[in-house]
């Protein structure tokens, strides 16, 4: 599919991933509007997991909590089905993968809830926008991201590190990238921490947990956000019997416009 | 007590309710400290009343919620006790208040969840040292509060009308009332509605269904900010076997700087 013919409105978009005719990341579909990550896990598991993303709202943005056995988020995308509108997903049994498919219709339960999570994406365009450089994107690699020394406030079955992703950004482009970031607390907010990545027991910048290295050029400094992978650690901790969640990169395409979520 | 006498921490003012030597209102206690809310439900009703919160941000801002059988909240007030720690309570049975309690210690259970949301105190308090009038509080009496024709969006057993409160702002200093509350989004935020009371369903804005009226003179705007009573109602419709939440004005004082819940 040419790029002229991506689809431009969040209906078509989830229609097109619907038709199984999209299977890949969808970045560069749907345009300005918030994509979100996915955690599916049974209700006996939902309270303490709704508990974690309350109280780590940096890396667990709350978008949506879906009723127990609905897959329509009818708040952010009404109408959509949560069990076919993503490209693809990762599907876990006692924290295990065990499946990767493109539509988990097979997997849903009548006790199953669905929480969608804000993402990077979102803030990123914002820092494009304003002319500030995001070097990962330039560079058509994945952002890199470290498991940090700092823990969650913990909820029941669900604990564990923060997770971070790392842009490198010039000297004075960081209060302009802390103050653009911040407008969007749902899609991670500003930063957790600038600069100094031994504090945050990260020993080598070079040397991502996750995602590609990003070079750190001279005169620039590294910048910390909070990170979606977070919750997926907490999650193969907690080690539901079923759990479902978005596959990397592959995200759910919401109906709200970035400007949406923006909190000022 | 005189005026002077007035504990100025938060753990001194806890400590004299703690004690029982206050059991009156809160304001005045602590000032420039976060007052909260409370609500107690039993675990079986806990993940539909979080899920109500979170999808009603504007009447019902989370501060924190409790692990299942702990009164202690450990992350806006470590250390202090929700069973005692309040100057009273009202304790409903099936929707019933059956006591007004000074302690709750006697109705205690292992499976009770307590929530604790924010209140309009903060951003009172900004107005105020903005130059903002604020009529109820130069009254000394209680703000007007309506019923309006809004529905929140449902979570499980909890339903019900979005309640305002309404403070009546000159026309000049409306702009600066919103952008001064909206830093605040933890304590209400920015109105959800400015002017024209008839399209909220308020008929007489001389008439409110809790608190006392509120005179609005010519040259003024009457400005609604969405009520913490919202969630009281929710709460009256689903009417658990238990619930408990602090008597009117008499608040859960945290350890929170009112500057410390300013998104921006």
């Amino acid at each position: 599919m040419s790029r002229t013919a991506l689809p431009q409105t969040p209906a078509e978009a989830r229609a097109l991933i619907r038709s199984g005719a999209w299977t890949g990341p969808t970045s560069g579909l749907a345009m300005g509007y918030v994509q979100a990550n996915l955690v599916i896990v049974p209700e006996d598991y939902a309270f303490d997991f709704l508990r974690f993303c309350v109280r780590n709202p940096k890396p667990c943005p709350l978008l949506e909590v879906t009723e127990p056995g609905s897959p329509e988020p009818v708040n952010v995308a009404p109408g959509a089905d949560l069990r076919t509108d993503l490209p693809r997903y990762r599907v876990f049994r006692h924290g295990e993968v065990i499946d990767e498919p493109t539509d988990i219709s097979a997997y849903w339960r009548p006790d199953l809830v669905a929480f969608l999570l804000g993402c990077s994406f979102t803030f990123e365009a914002a820092l494009i926008r304003a002319g500030v450089p995001v070097r990962h994107i330039e560079c058509g690699c994945t952002v890199s991201m470290f498991i940090t020394n700092r823990e969650c406030r913990p909820a029941g079955a669900f604990a564990g590190p923060l997770v971070v992703s790392m842009r490198p950004i010039p000297a004075g482009e960081v209060a302009r990238a802390v103050q653009i970031t911040a407008q969007y607390p749902l899609a991670h907010g500003a930063p957790v921490h600038i600069g100094d990545p031994v504090s945050l027991g990260i020993a080598d910048i070079g040397r991502p947990d996750f995602g590609d290295p990003v070079e750190v050029r001279p005169g620039e400094v590294p910048v910390f956000w909070a990170c979606g992978v977070t919750p997926q650690l907490a999650l193969a901790r907690a080690k539901p019997d079923l759990a479902i969640t978005h596959y990397p990169a592959h995200m759910f395409i919401t109906d709200l416009p970035d400007e949406a979520i923006r909190a000022f």
